[in-house]
């Protein structure tokens, strides 16, 4: 018998209903009777309700970006771009998506390190804001702006010299294939201005999935500063400064939920004392999986009930193909238990330890190692939490002929 | 400055036509005129060349099936169809790949932990061989072939009591959700034959992308004597026995090819000196990776060459939505470089250090890190080797609004 594994803590907003866990009132049980299995829910009243709760907290003149990579499932898009201020692409296919969403192109900015010429063409004509991301890029962006006869909309996507301590993707402080260098950038934005083109500001991204207030509000320090005197060496005022995002959800146990009121405070102490020529610059932080990440659970049954040398195994009809990450195998080194429960007994007791694998015919198909769990049989639903970014379209749909999960948003 | 990585060794059967890789008698830059950037090229030569060489090292009498998980792209399990004696399908969704590529039910074989009851009805419906799971997957099979007034084939998953050494995915030798346990056998097998359905055999699977022939000849010779020792048992002799694969490939630094002659040499003694009640056993192997996996190259074109803090980075129109394992997020622990090289400058020596990354805005996306490469600029083509096995489909090819990269079977 293998020692129990705790997994994540389930997050907030999820209730009990007939003993089954319910999303925004409805049983798990009868979501997956109605739509299928395997199934990804998402909760607009979640949705909602974090972004009003970021937004109680964060300075009123602050905007909020939605990074739609994090969850561009349709319906999810449309109702966050009627919640954000904007909404950051990171290609072609997603600003199609994002304009067929309803975003209005000047709300839209599309960061990216390997923007194809066709990329950038359908951004210039969109008039959406294309963050640069190395000199060369703007000269690319320049020359097919003007062969489009359009004026460009260029920020500088600026590689910072610190990181975000403690984040799970560092994106910042050294050699990094997204956005240039400082020394490059005040050279860059005089190209931009020379060419009559539009120059909005500077998009800075230190990292991302960070849980401690303390690390965030040390990073929106270095990046208010930072813009502050790339701005003194240019010799002009950004009208807009992307400061990036970072804010983490609680995914493994002994995580905890960012203090956004510390983080918040701090941000409105900021911006109530900018540098004066940051004094009209239009603020935004850029979030993804901390606006949806939590909003959102994988529902997917269980086909069978096995024993194995002692071990229990629930198998179920879902799996790595829908949930890469949770399977341990995107972008970490240490397996750890997404928060997960069976949706069919949701406030039973633990009463044994299993293994909740997937239907893939791979090693690599587990979504939860050793776990305390009720006692679960065929038919059983298994909620994989969390489910909110980079599930879906983060994980290899196709891989051994399975194809997508369908999803849903649910009130 | 970073330390120089090195990168895998190259696959043979790769040539330099005008200082360009070519694939199959084609330049890379011509193949990419032609169908885009980026893009898998799989090579039917190869397919054929290395399916040929195993035949001549292994023992006549042996069927050596093709894992279409490995690459299910349409040309390509066509041909495999046309070479393999069997197909080893994951899903009801390959069923129908398989089938489509006209591969024969009589010679198609279903293994998964996972099978819905849908998944199992369209396999007895379409006569294929199952290999059961468990013993309740083997009541499930049998009321659905009742059902469906349909005799289903069923053949046992074994979890086999020893793993594969040196493999890269053990699928034995412990609790595992593959197959049932040894004690579980016997009865289960009893149960077919009593409900008159038809009892195929043995399906044993020990391990995956093992590259020593001395281990893949010890668990061949383990599985011989376990599906012997399992037969002895029951009291009947299985028609087939599936000795699983588990050749690997080589894919990193310091990596060998195995040694088929040996393992061929080995196995031809084994069934020249079988145990009585396998004399007329007709004996399988399975293999995906094996079959596919050097034959396969992607091709990506370079959209920026930029430095940041003194090192040179690459980026790609490819990435990780294609090539996650060669990205190193798709099992792996310590990240290791793929067999890269600039197939524009093909045979030109490696001047600088260089990281080549993916156009998807994320630290995972990198394709090689820190490798000796001849300098490369925008327009230059990316090649990464083995690419012919767990590539398109083992992606998420939507992360980002991506989409999948085109693929092509050249002669």
């Amino acid at each position: 018998m293998n020692k129990v594994k705790p997994v994540g803590p389930i997050p907030a907003g999820y209730d009990t209903l007939h003993e089954e866990l319910a999303i925004g009132g409805a049983m798990a049980s009868a979501l997956v009777r109605q739509h299928g299995s395997p199934l990804f829910v998402y909760s607009k009243q979640l949705l909602t309700r974090r972004m009003a709760d970021l937004r109680a907290a964060m300075p009123e003149k602050l905007n909020i970006h939605y990074a739609m990579k994090a969850n561009p499932f349709g319906p999810v898009l449309k109702h966050m771009v009627s919640l954000a201020d904007g909404i950051d692409i990171a290609s072609a296919g997603e600003l199609l998506m994002a304009l067929a969403s309803g975003a209005k192109p000047e709300h839209i900015s599309f960061a990216g390190p390997g923007k194809r010429d066709e990329e950038l063409l359908r951004a210039i004509e969109a008039g959406v804001t294309i963050n640069i991301e190395s000199p060369t890029e703007c000269d690319r962006a320049l020359l097919i702006g003007a062969g489009a006869g359009q004026n460009p909309k260029l920020a500088i996507r600026v590689n910072p010299t610190f990181d975000l301590k403690g984040s799970g993707m560092k994106m910042g402080g050294g050699a990094k294939p997204f956005g240039m260098d400082v020394e490059l950038v005040a050279s860059t934005v005089r190209k931009i201005i020379e060419a009559g083109a539009h120059w909005r500001g500077f998009h800075i991204f230190a990292g991302s999935q960070a849980l401690k207030a303390d690390a965030i509000i040390e990073t929106q320090t270095q990046t208010i500063a930072l813009a502050a005197q790339l701005a003194d060496d240019i010799g002009a005022a950004p009208e807009h400064v992307n400061l990036g995002g970072g804010f983490g959800i609680p995914y493994f146990p002994g995580d905890e939920a960012v203090d956004i009121a510390r983080v918040g405070d701090a941000l409105k102490a900021q911006l109530g004392d900018l540098p004066i020529i940051l004094q009209d610059t239009q603020f935004a932080i850029e979030l993804g999986r901390y606006l949806v990440g939590e909003a959102g659970v994988y529902l997917t049954q269980i086909v069978d009930r096995k024993q194995s040398c002692g071990e229990t195994f629930l198998v179920t009809d879902g799996g790595l193909h829908h949930q890469l990450a949770a399977s341990g195998n995107f972008g970490t080194v240490v397996r750890r238990n997404y928060p997960a429960a069976i949706a069919t007994k949701y406030n039973f007791e633990p009463t044994e330890t299993v293994s909740i694998v997937g239907c893939l015919c791979t090693p690599l198909d587990r979504l939860s190692d050793n776990a305390a769990m009720p006692k679960a049989n065929v038919g059983d639903i298994v909620a994989i939490f969390c489910a909110g970014a980079y599930g879906a379209t983060a994980s290899p749909a196709n891989f051994l002929g399975q194809g997508p999960a369908k999803e849903i948003l649910i009130d």
